[in-house]
């Protein structure tokens, strides 16, 4: 086995060095080996891929998995609904025009002796749901006074007050500004910046625009590299010159303009271990992809960046995430939103990601050695549990196996256990190999 | 009061749309404005940054402050030090040579029947300790022989033998890895990630090679923006033309190259609000610097980074971070490093940093409303003690007071707390304040 091994030169997977050892290891290399030989030439997996783009590309509204309801437009989502609150990305003057006239409002009621009051979604857990038809988490229409002449809401109303001032003044300066820097402005008033923050989602809801029209932004994680080419705030980024770091995701997604790409897909990735490896073995020039991640948990900035890409260029979005119930739940996030956002869903969710990797199945399948997979926890199995049980993983069958099998097996394992077969494994082997058989779901 | 403020203009604090309350945030524009007519033209302290700038190019080493061993220079440090552990950057060449030269010795101590064994420096906190005279934290010279056959060091001399040929894989292929990774090439082996990235501290000291040059990296998590030209492995980032999101710091350091700057300082910022708040205003336009930040604590890309900007360019660094304990010991992780690296503090380590803002008697100085700052709790008030006792907090006067005036009042404040003077006020007026008056210590 060791001579096969030296046979394979450079190629083969790290760990060679150490040919004495018949042991897990170099039967992992030689493992490797096999399948490598299973890869077809390049040019055969991208005539494949080619395809899926252009299928995905095609799929607006038609063939998008279940209902039309789930196409992804750019249209104004804001008038095909009376039983849901949408909001939308406006720009400046139209967010200000909407303040103004929300203002205007409020001093018409004053003036015809019904008081300073104003009318404010509510965001209750009750009233957030998910829509199977819209394949994401919603906010029911239902608005609730906030008066100023009662005891209860004279503060709110002052608070919402004061936030709408102060979006209306840093609208008027053209720049932007995060929650922590809003609520600095007026410590005395707003006590705490959970009172801020709440408020400012009331906000987002009365306007009907979503936070960054609002110039409020989340602080950025993100990295991506790869087959694209965007401007930040008026400077062309060419991300496939962006090194090994890769170019940070903006936090402000209204800087973002002019994307273009000749990539065939966007490949999400869970971690930055696997993004690293992906970008210094520069995969995106192999297979013409954009390589995202947002580090973990996937924050706001990372959202509206990867649905952005995903309106304009119409790639199909393929994930790589721990097979474990988090990378479900990093997907689902993904792809439903979470509840606290439920008003802003359509601009933060991406339906239709396909999970490539790492699944359940895949364990077994691609051999990943007993030793690099680890048992579930009690909270583990509890939270696929969970998983199990949510609407978005119910839709799709294959989704639900995976998770059963999970849950049978009691095992997970990370992205980076597949480095047991060498370093570039993932790169070289397991990716490749992937994409080849179409293998996601 | 509101007649003033009208007459500011758009260059004005934000909040001047509310101006019929005669509350603090707009007794606060008001007091920002009057700050804003003491700053002299820019010209001017353009001129005094020129200054420190060229003081700080030719303070290489006989001029920074306390002790010349303080030089930041970019020699062999392996030389001059025999009491303590010194590691430093080596190429590929140079790390395998060396490990080449390592394992022909344990093979000529077997052949000489003294058997298979590893001498291995200690790293026990003990040996661990500052040197006011390097004004940084260092690893005593003290070995320990790892011999094979002994039942107490059998395995970790196993593990030793593995990790040194897993590294010299990685070196042989070019490539980069992470600590995660290394550990999932043999999990039966290493058992826990911890075993392994000991292992791998203990093959840095051996060879006397950082950790980025056996070509381990940590996750990246810094960005950069401003004045700054590099390679990013290969590909030219001009830093000017990040947009707001700015540059991902890249993981590998010794894959950046190239690097240009006309910045007269370097501006190291703790948290990404201020970082954004920089960018969006292209602060560094303005006034020419490099900003960059880890958001948070500092991980070692970041830290390299910095290092590396500082011995390439002789900028000075200033410093600007929260005004509690952690500021204060996020800015010992810059300077003098963690204890756990401390084998590599040379490589680490940037001496010299000014403390900029916020400091404590900034609080009083510039006016920071009461219900801006915050009440220290226990447990940062034993953090500040504890930082109070610290070496590298006596040597400097000046921080020694600020941190006692501090513990005094028991309050802190965050950068943040600064916009309750306007959302531009940092780069509008504090900062240049700030420079103008050379207020760093």
């Amino acid at each position: 086995m060791s001579e096969r091994k030296r046979r394979a030169g450079p190629g083969a997977a790290a760990g060679g060095s150490t040919s004495k050892k018949p042991r897990g290891a170099s039967a992992a290399a030689s493992y490797a080996q096999s399948l490598r030989s299973k890869l077809r030439p390049d040019d055969s997996i991208l005539a494949s891929l080619r395809a899926l783009a252009s299928a995905s590309a095609q799929s607006k509204p038609a063939t998008a998995s279940s209902a039309g309801a789930k196409a992804l437009a750019e249209d104004d989502p804001a008038s095909d609904s009376s039983s849901y609150i949408v909001v939308a990305d406006q720009d400046i003057n139209s967010v200000t025009s909407r303040i103004n006239r929300l203002v205007l409002s409020v001093a018409r009621s004053i003036l015809a002796g019904r008081g300073f009051s104003f009318s404010v979604p509510s965001r209750t857990s009750t009233n957030q749901v998910y829509l199977p038809d819209l394949d994401r988490i919603v906010l029911l229409r239902r608005e609730a006074a906030r008066p100023f002449a009662n005891v209860t809401t004279a503060r709110k109303a002052t608070v919402t007050a004061r936030v709408l001032s102060l979006v209306h003044a840093v609208l008027r300066r053209g720049i932007h500004v995060t929650k922590r820097d809003l609520f600095y402005t007026d410590v005395k008033l707003f006590e705490d910046q959970a009172h801020s923050d709440a408020v400012l989602d009331d906000v987002s809801c009365m306007l009907g625009c979503t936070r960054s029209s609002l110039h409020v932004v989340a602080s950025e994680k993100g990295v991506v590299v790869g087959r694209l080419i965007f401007h930040d705030d008026g400077d062309r980024i060419d991300c496939t010159r962006m090194g090994v770091g890769g170019k940070a995701i903006p936090p402000n997604i209204d800087r973002v303009s002019g994307i273009e790409s000749d990539a065939l897909f966007i490949l999400l990735v869970e971690k930055d271990a696997a993004f690293m490896r992906l970008a210094e073995d520069r995969f995106y020039n192999r297979f013409p992809c954009i390589i995202l991640t947002a580090k973990g948990q996937p924050d706001v900035a990372t959202r509206l960046f990867l649905r952005r890409l995903k309106v304009e260029l119409k790639l199909p979005v393929l994930a790589m995430v721990d097979s474990d119930p988090y990378g479900l739940k990093i997907l689902s996030v993904y792809m439903c939103g979470s509840k606290n956002m439920s008003y802003d869903s359509a601009n933060l969710t991406t339906p239709d990601i396909k999970w490539l990797g790492v699944r359940p199945s895949d364990l077994d399948k691609y051999r990943v050695p007993e030793q690099c997979r680890l048992p579930m926890t009690d909270h583990d199995i509890k939270v696929g549990k969970e998983m199990l049980a949510e609407d978005f993983v119910k839709q799709n069958a294959s989704w639900v196996k995976e998770l059963e099998t999970m849950l049978q097996t009691k095992q997970k394992a990370e992205i980076q256990a597949l480095s047991s077969f060498g370093f570039q494994y993932l790169t070289e082997v397991y990716l490749p190999l992937k994409l080849q058989q179409e293998d996601w779901i």
